[in-house]
């Protein structure tokens, strides 16, 4: 065992199995990069971890695999190369010829001239093991290895993938990348509970009470308050981050801390606009993540959710259907279905009530606008359509998921938002608010959309614990 | 006033100061698309904010601004289409006809046929005048507006631009990007004081302790720990995003929150494998973002660190600098130079010794490696080069800056990392760290990156509060 762990060590500085003669310079492939080789290349070396071993009377194959691609590269050796530490799991260094492969299942193989066993797998305490299908439930118990199996490994690349596509949308789209506070005194728009900070000195005689930043203070539950600054100034701003909510994420449907992705614009002419936003960035995004990454979405396609991929590809070629809160409202009241909550309109749509929306429009994607204003904070812009007043909000609910997208209009006008929030009593937490209106304020709205819930969404995964690097319950060790 | 504000439904939907046979749709361009027009272009229409306003008897100039660049538009009109609220700071759309410019000074303009206040500045209580360079220091007192002024607006695009450039780094070099987690139970290193996390419900009978997640939680320092797990599966992975320390952030120097790109690469041949990575991550960034916003940095280099531009030049075209803690301790132990701190081999590098030892190379970047064992976190990899003992660690030293960046070789023989943790008594909490060591590993290292120290030194801006979004102190409010 030790002097496989000094194996790294030797390789450098001593020994191979080659004749010196032989040695030429090799050069270091990923595993990705041999694979997609066009032709046989010269002396290479290929680093990862062991997927695979088989040992023939003549012939030893592995898969080895480095976590740039969800496929393996396919090694063929002389069965004396093999050793005991050539294991599932082990960690090996391959010197050999990359050469186009006589099998129809890949496209390049390599020929293994040395193989060295850099870092060994202790097999019967690693809890995956070689060729078995584990479920989700069963990696998810093994935060600190889960990542290694081929399911987390696909779904942590397109994450990759899918976080890329949406900076480079709102880029190509004269978008400025703004980093809003992740510690802030405001509660945006009192969405749930907060999660509140203090100094790790301050939470031993937390009687005393001496803030650090002078006032309570608390993890943020949107960026949307500072983006409107910002669209203020750049017209169009955008912000990706982690978001919190001290809500028990024991339920497969919330995270205690997600990931949004928010936009505002400025000079919008009415809300379409901020829809036509969501709609181009979640398009454009999927398309995007798909042709980046085919094989590894269709890991999820074929094993996680057979249906959804001709559902999405439907879905990426039609315009997202609209319809008006009050068309809702009339939707569900002629349903035959019975809700647990009966639709009134003035009350909140529930998650029975968006399935039935979605079901009732075809399980596509579907823009409920204009809700009442009671409902909705008071910086939504106000329709002023009364009696049934409503304000210029969007929610876009999808099949399965339910709400994945949130915007508005924003109140512009000062006289509306000084008389809504003196009505709250607010006036001076949100004086400065109040001052963006008397300096050159301009019409414009923004969105908010949950990446975790958008995984969810494209890659048809149920539990939302499934979608992030690190799930939290019950292993508090990695918090 | 309310004529003005009610301005865009108006435009919308009727009034025109155009004849209507005249009317035909007209292209919405940025100013930034406008000033980079090839040629004359037809009808166009241009929404910003007021910059300046110059009234002639025979011709109106203004030059509008929308962010999406440093450089404004200018808009030469008949005085006839001003009006009381056409004022500095307001926010205006027109409409008219893209030209050339008869001015060396810019290379387009528009001719305008419409000019619609869109909202009016209560120019009074603005705090920026017409015309002003207000200083950093001045324009840091309002912290909703200062993103208006020539200064913040530049910076903002830059750091924009570093952080997709940073990404793009990534990617292109098959780096994974992970999304670490913000709130942890792990301290990391114990480097510096935490901030404590517990629902705002709990903070309220805080004597009771029901912790939401079971233990004790804080905001993260570092991702590296959650990183060094992934890393062990896609072989090369980074992380940017939030982290935070309870220091005092009134310094020019230190920040509660403060964003950190972090990078872990599996199989290591050596410490200069990392080395080489810090050097070219900071070269590609930093040639990337002078080439796409030139003007924006421009205004730094030209206004406010006047020598930079020229040592930024010449560092990007030299390799950086190595000297190790050995010979850096005989450099400083050498110097004429009175020290506060007296250099003896074993202490920590003070910022004034930092400071000597970048001057001694040449106003250089500088790395400095091989750290004494005991200074150093356990997870740092021995070099078993004892007496005088050390750990495969590197700081880069910049000028104006001190430690910019810091990295290391992670310990990846379990053996050594076991007897260190038990030494530590931390063998407990770092199970599932030791738990890697068991399944393929194999040597590895990783170093973060202070993002907001990158600006300060690429920009040469000398308070870290002006390379953020939204300054602190004492401005609550914005928390």
């Amino acid at each position: 065992m030790l002097g496989a762990r000094g194996g790294w060590r030797v390789l450098r500085y001593c020994s191979s199995s080659l004749p010196k003669e032989q040695r030429v310079p090799a050069a270091r492939l990923r595993v990705r990069e041999a694979l997609g080789a066009r032709e046989a290349a010269g002396e290479v070396k290929v680093q990862g971890w062991v997927r695979s071993i088989r040992s023939q009377k003549e012939v030893l194959f592995l898969h080895i695999n480095d976590g740039s691609s969800l496929e393996s590269l396919q090694v063929v050796a002389d069965p004396s190369l093999e050793c005991r530490d050539l294991t599932f799991g082990s960690a090996v260094e391959v010197q050999g010829k990359l050469v186009k492969s006589p099998h129809k299942m890949q496209n390049m193989e390599l020929q293994a001239e040395a193989i060295h066993v850099v870092g060994p797998c202790d097999t019967l305490s690693f809890p995956f093991k070689v060729k078995e299908r584990h479920p989700l439930e069963y990696v998810r118990q093994f935060p600190h290895l889960r990542c290694r199996s081929n399911a987390l490994g696909a779904l942590l690349r397109i994450r990759s993938e899918a976080t890329a596509a949406i900076h480079s949308f709102f880029q190509d789209n004269g978008y400025v990348h703004i980093h809003t506070p992740i510690i802030t005194s405001n509660d945006c728009e009192g969405a749930g509970e907060l999660f509140q900070i203090e100094t790790s000195h301050e939470a031993k005689e937390s009687a005393e009470k001496n803030h650090f930043f002078n006032v309570p203070t608390f993890l943020t539950v949107s960026g949307q308050l500072h983006l409107e600054v910002m669209a203020g100034a750049f017209t169009r701003v955008f912000t990706f981050g982690p978001t919190f909510r001290a809500e028990n994420s024991q339920s497969r449907r919330h995270l205690a801390e997600f990931y949004m992705v928010e936009a505002e614009l400025s000079f919008t002419e009415s809300l379409q606009d901020i829809m036509q936003v969501m709609e181009d960035l979640f398009k454009t995004a999927t398309s995007t993540v798909f042709s980046r990454c085919p094989r590894d979405v269709e890991l999820f396609h074929k094993y996680v959710a057979p249906a959804q991929k001709g559902r999405l590809e439907q879905m990426l070629k039609n315009k997202f259907v609209t319809i008006s809160y009050n068309e809702a409202v009339e939707i569900l009241k002629q349903a035959s279905q019975t809700f647990t909550f009966k639709p009134e309109w003035g009350c909140d749509l529930q998650t029975e009530h968006e399935k039935y929306l979605v079901k009732h429009c075809g399980e596509v994607p579907v823009f409920v606008i204009n809700y009442p204003y009671d409902l909705k904070p008071f910086y939504m812009r106000d329709n002023e359509d009364g009696p049934q007043q409503t304000v210029a909000a969007v929610d876009l609910l999808v099949p399965g998921i339910g709400e994945l997208c949130g915007g508005s209009l924003r109140e512009e006008r000062l006289p509306f938002l000084e008389s809504r929030l003196q009505r709250l009593g607010l006036t001076d937490a949100y004086q400065w608010y109040l001052d963006l209106r008397k300096f050159g304020s301009v019409p414009h709205g923004g969105f908010g959309m949950g990446f975790e819930r958008y995984l969810q969404y494209i890659l048809g995964v149920d539990n939302i614990k499934d979608v992030i690097p690190f799930p939290r319950f019950p292993h508090s060790c990695l918090l």
